[in-house]
């Protein structure tokens, strides 16, 4: 699929900066990635081919996001874990109205503080994007997480 | 090296479809990524390094492509794991004629059924690719895998 | 952050090349990736969010990074394991004079001779680097590893 140069960069700094936002413990910053009229989903991969609706976490505009930080910063009084996001290239699939469509493949691993790593999750992206002029905003992220051991109250998003 | 951003582009894109195709069990369309006449291997560091000949999968044209793949959905009735390949940054070499040579570092993990999600290979993706206008295709891939303990009679292909 | 075109890519294949001279074990050709004027430091994460001094590694000049890699060739009389560096996309952050600010998730796997390959550690780099027409070269690279159980007394670089 045809992709302007300057989208597909645009794109991939967003999902680089996905990444780095949460990896950061800037939750904020990441919620300020999404678009006002945005979705955002957590699913197994096994879910989604058996057609099961188990959803591991769900919001469904921008406010239930902030609310879900929110609610994160007050819980916890320290981080008890680092995330560090590795994400594979773009892969563009379609152009949906406005919205670029495309996936990207993710490691996630974390780290305790005692300073050990490991793997936590592996998985896809399923991304709807905008472009406009030079800012790029996230319309829709569903996680199909292949790892299906991970707990329902996720502390931090994927 | 000078790659012309169209060439870098396609070949990004179809490195992103190789491992995305592999992980959704789409792998006729992994199949159709090949040129006719392509060489597939799956080889280890230590045996490429001690120049041994032990080579754990070889298929040298694209019907034995095909025909491996037909005989994996006529043995295995399901499929027992998941894949999820994360490819880092393609690194350009040189160009053989028409042939872009490029290298790429690959992670590959599987989920068991059960969910849990662990390291099955690391290594490196050796490739000749020819790009024609808006269709890139690989004429040789050569998997060299750090890890040396990958059954011989590899399942599915890396 | 608006970057250029070719400077994006020439900051990309740095970054590729630099992972990938490690891993091939040409630390030769991983010290000319630098400026003659650099900086390379290992840290870990925990030591810079807490402001202590901590440093695991910390090369202030280009000789002392020849110094430590020929040091490393007469220490050790074979490479006992294998890396591998897994990449994520490159995030530009900033243009500090004439050089380009930017960081990047890491992997980094070994593989032991038997063949078993297991994460090694994960992290961030943050690089200062310059473009010269073609040349990009290292100005100053930090590693920030989450995994804080790296020996002090690193074999190889990450």
């Amino acid at each position: 699929m045809k992709v302007p140069a300057e989208v597909r960069e645009a794109l991939t700094a967003l999902m680089a900066e996905y990444g780095m936002a949460i990896d950061e413990n800037r939750l904020e910053d990441w919620v300020e990635l999404f678009h006002e009229a945005c979705d955002y989903k957590v699913v197994t991969r096994e879910n989604v081919e058996q057609g099961l609706p188990n959803i591991l976490m769900w919001c469904d505009n921008k406010n239930m996001l902030r609310d879900r930080v929110e609610s994160y910063r007050h819980v916890n009084l320290y981080n008890p874990h680092y995330d560090r996001h590795i994400l594979g290239p773009l892969r563009f699939i379609e152009k949906k109205g406005a919205a670029w469509c495309f996936d990207a493949a993710y490691s996630l691993f974390q780290t305790e503080l005692e300073g050990e790593s490991r793997l936590f999750s592996v998985g896809r992206y399923r991304v709807e994007a905008l472009v406009e002029g030079d800012t790029a905003r996230l319309k829709s992220v569903t996680v199909v997480a292949d790892t299906g051991l991970i707990p329902s109250l996720l502390a931090t998003p994927i």
